[in-house]
């Protein structure tokens, strides 16, 4: 907790405006405060520094759940506290890769969230290259037995990072492909943007009744590297990659209340995911996103107490299978939600909103539009969608607003040991809390009611 | 070897134009021809692929020295041959840093040149943070008994890349004097410019009767985090950095001619160096700088037989003390050498040049600004200062010419991982193909004698 910290929470709960439906003029005051926030940067400094990476269900998660706690409370937040849950554990162990033979070398790779391992003696296999998911998918079955399955993809940068859904498929289905054709091992160039030796995990996902196998990231250098050597003839690596499941361990939720005046008209949860992958710090993914809605939910609130109850929470265990999600829309079911939005796509600047709301609340849209125009987002045409945490409360029909944030340079640090503070861009920061701090002022002090939504938007 | 490597060399002595002093005409066609350079690509790609990385004095180096032979011999050069020296050898072991504590999380590190051991059993230790070298120096003698030395210094990209000589001296130099003052392991930030999580190896330098001791680098990143971490109170480490020193080794110098005409006329050197450190392939540092040099060579001899014999050298194990270079002055130094010039700084383009050259020879500074003009070059006004291998044949009064690369992004890479094909621009790579091809085409047929230089350019 820092000095500046301190005194952010004093000023938050200071202001005696009376809880009225907001104006422009007050949401654009709100706004541009938080075009001057110090708070979100020192959310995100304090969690990456003082706590570092945050696996889920590790005592380093554990230790940034007391963090939160700790921080969330000297900011002035109400009813913080933890809601544990039990999850399966997998950590990380040895990962090396080497080419054997007249060229050889050192490949820089990580294993995959919930990759299985070689054992203690390495595995010596030959490569099996397949330039895309679909000549796996093509492959016979058996053909690749006693093999490493390598394979390629050509994912680019895009402004709104849909390429990781297309191209995310090679990790998150591939290994389960390569293993039911008989794999001894796959790896995958990394789900990156960037040229880096630095590569990226994530959780892979293995069919029912699939057995993990080894399965690892190559930096993207590597792949390219291996993609030339395997252009030359046959290729053998030796690969050492010992991860284990670690059986059942506690994971959590940290919520805290800025409560509303009205009981009735409902709840309104934002936040980030407070757990991060290993191999950084998890300051883009997603340290940035619990300080964004932190810090706007304090701004917001400067014009007074709000209509409705903002409820921010820094869910645990996202990276790997969303279950701090699933267990908070579990244990909060009964209560009324009326918005959820998560921040979870780093800290670059928002370009664009979009919004899934009720039809009689299509106004909140309008007033939304005026007032993040002047910090350059515009209003998109499609239907919004939550985040993986916020997911699970939307399924119960809960409307949401999305702020599309920049992703030509996500895809270079997400999920790698290069996700760390000096990533952040302060400025770009402030934008983020500005355009958050003005949606909350806009839709906790809505004086229209804010009802389920259906499909259409 | 690449079936257009063959080609080229095929090429290379093909055409019947007599040993004349070349035309400014007959310069830019060399110039032009080689900005469509395809052997120095081919180079660079081959040997980063094929072989690796090439640590002095190792097995790997030693099959790149194969793999010149065999390359540089496909290419048409006479005289191919290695020429070998025997070394002290040092090699990386494991290298992990902790920090302990509240804030426990791991930081990057690599262990640089001649680095002491911590032995097994890991070290555990308190930081004493120094801001700048200066900040250490003024430190009592004894008053780091047990403790980590941390120096830090804020090195920023300049074109030049005149901030190596001075924040290096962090490097070369503040290792032995943590150890002077009885430190007990010594941390540096970085010498680079960039923001990954790739420490930047390279050698250090123990003052006479200094025993080395644990000495690394952290990513800049990582710097920047324990710098935080300082400035909140003590941190404790627990640093695991085993290096060993392996006894002496061969190394050696690989020496390809393009014989000239007129045996009185001397002998022009142009080169880089072969072995690289083992984090990257080496790609920028200096495998770039050995495939400029050869192409340029073959792209000069287009012209016919040079007057002077033009000798390519991929010097071995530069890095770690520039022992190839030594070796080669000392085994050539009844040779006439009236020209040595190295390309080790990248692949980026060359936007100036400089010259040392004797008082009789001036008028090839005037041939070279008008050859180079039109590829954006411009003449400096300095004397021209060799690299470290030509050096030792430099100081028996030799001339030199220098090609001076943009050095803007050289020490994002510089002795990282990172050090790695993708991180050559090919057409950058081929303009400095064609200013050595045509510096070469106007110097090894020069009408002039070249003699020794004095101290003045």
């Amino acid at each position: 907790m820092t000095k500046r910290l301190l005194l952010a929470a004093a000023a938050a709960f200071a202001l005696p405006f009376p809880a009225l439906a907001q104006t422009a003029a007050q949401v654009a005051s709100v706004r541009d405060a938080a075009m001057r926030d110090e708070v979100a940067w020192n959310v995100v400094e304090g969690l990456t520094t003082e706590v570092g990476q945050r696996l889920a269900a590790t005592e380093a998660e554990a230790r940034a759940r007391a963090w939160a706690v700790k921080t969330l409370t000297a900011l002035g937040f109400k009813n913080v506290h933890i809601e544990t849950y039990r999850m399966p554990v997998w950590v990380r162990g040895a990962e090396t890769a080497e080419v054997l033979g007249s060229a050889a070398q050192k490949l820089a790779i990580a294993a995959l969230g919930y990759s299985g391992s070689t054992g203690v003696q390495p595995l010596e296999a030959e490569i099996a290259y397949f330039p895309s998911l679909a000549d796996l998918q093509a492959a016979p079955t058996g053909s690749l037995k006693g093999k490493i399955a390598f394979i390629d993809h050509a994912m680019v940068p895009t402004q709104d990072g849909s390429q990781y859904g297309y191209y995310g498929a090679v990790r998150r289905a591939g290994p389960s492909i390569a293993a039911t054709k008989g794999a001894a091992a796959v790896l995958i160039r990394s789900i990156g943007t960037d040229h880096h030796r630095n590569p990226h995990t994530g959780v892979t996902t293995w069919a029912q009744g699939v057995s993990p196998i080894p399965a690892a990231a190559l930096s993207v250098p590597d792949a390219e590297q291996l993609v030339r050597l395997v252009k030359r003839g046959p290729v053998k690596l030796r690969l050492a990659i010992t991860p284990q499941f670690k059986g059942e361990a506690e994971s959590g939720n940290v919520i805290a209340d800025i409560p509303g005046s009205d009981p009735n008209a409902g709840i309104i949860v934002v936040g980030g995911h407070l757990d991060s992958w290993d191999l950084g710090t998890g300051a883009i993914d997603d340290g940035a996103g619990v300080a964004i809605t932190t810090a706007a939910a304090l701004h917001a609130a400067k014009l007074g107490q709000p209509r409705r109850t903002i409820r921010v929470v820094w869910f645990g265990a996202e990276e790997v299978g969303g279950f701090g999600g699933e267990a908070y829309a579990k244990a909060h079911a009964g209560e009324r939600h009326v918005l959820a939005m998560e921040s979870d796509f780093g800290a670059d600047r928002v370009w664009k909103f979009e919004t899934n709301l009720p039809s009689g609340a299509k106004g909140i849209a309008d007033r939304l539009e005026t007032a993040l125009y002047p910090i350059g987002i515009e209003r998109g045409r499609e239907a919004a969608h939550g985040g993986t945490d916020v997911e699970p409360i939307l399924r119960g029909g809960v409307g949401t607003i999305g702020m599309a944030q920049s992703g030509i340079r996500y895809f270079d640090l997400h999920h790698t040991p290069d996700d760390t503070l000096d990533k952040i861009d302060p400025e770009q920061l402030r934008q983020n809390v500005a355009a958050w701090a003005a949606m909350l002022a806009i839709t906790a002090n809505a004086p229209e009611d804010i009802g389920p939504v259906s499909a259409e938007h």
